[in-house]
């Protein structure tokens, strides 16, 4: 019944540091206040990059396009470094995190771990955002560019994007 | 730069109960547990509907499609129940919480409140979903019908749906 909130939007959160990162697919991610910018991500404690993030207390967000589909299927659902070969992303340094950006994506959202609550199944990690880079043809005079094709989640192996057409209030 | 992480999904936060019930926009929404049912929304305590959920201890996320976009912007921009004069949606009892749920809506989850975290500058209640109801056009076999024009809200008074072709990964 959860997926009657869906689509949401997917993203990759990366775990880890230089040497070593992993990378999941999650769509549960959401913001949870302005000043300071703290946003939260529920990640199952079955998940390896659960534990990679309360070790290292950080993580990234990184925001994926349809174009990063095949690399989202494989984060989300193959467990372990090994994925990492078959996934067609390129680590970058963060600015002000050890664990790395993805160059391929349209955002990389640094986060220091603040925060983690136990709900039902999953945990609530809650980060605050200490750096964010970005594609400048993705996020313009701070809005996005639904143009670049941001993914979301229906369900299952079915992911979609947004229209163009924007309704004004 | 909060917005990175946008379009994200709107929905409507009804608070109160059967005499009088309230109307939020809320964008920070989340599923927390698939097992119980757990989500969670992030609220200002400036918000008018933060103390009434404090108070009733229940509230209800509905879904809007494009079509209620009039009824959205008002609930988002507007505080107290003179609004909903303006509004066309129309309340109807919910099954499992005292709080009304929203004919017009493509789905309304019933929660009752179970934790409150201060975040930062909002406060993230943690709901147990007790009901989920639904128009069956829009949620089918488990997965949503994008084709009912779910709402997602890009920034200011700009908001947009998805596109109808699916990607399969």
């Amino acid at each position: 019944m959860y997926r009657v909130l869906y689509p949401l939007r997917t993203y990759l959160i990366i775990s880890g540091n230089k040497e070593k990162a992993n990378i999941m697919t999650a769509d549960w991610v959401v913001p949870l206040s302005f000043k300071p910018f703290l946003l939260g991500v529920a990640i199952s404690p079955k998940r390896f990059s659960h534990g990679l993030i309360e070790k290292y207390k950080e993580f990234v967000v990184a925001v994926p396009s349809v174009e990063m589909l095949k690399d989202v299927w494989i984060a989300g659902t193959r467990s372990g470094y090994e994925k990492l070969k078959e996934m067609n992303i390129t680590f970058v340094d963060s600015k002000k995190v050890s664990t790395p950006s993805i160059a391929e994506a349209l955002a990389n959202i640094e986060c220091k771990l603040i925060n983690k609550i136990k709900t039902g199944d999953h945990d609530f990690f809650i980060g605050e955002v200490v750096n964010v880079s970005y594609d400048k043809e993705f996020f313009e005079k701070g809005k996005p560019n639904i143009k670049k094709k941001p993914l979301a989640h229906i369900g299952e192996n079915e992911f979609v994007s947004f229209e163009e057409k924007i309704y004004k209030a």
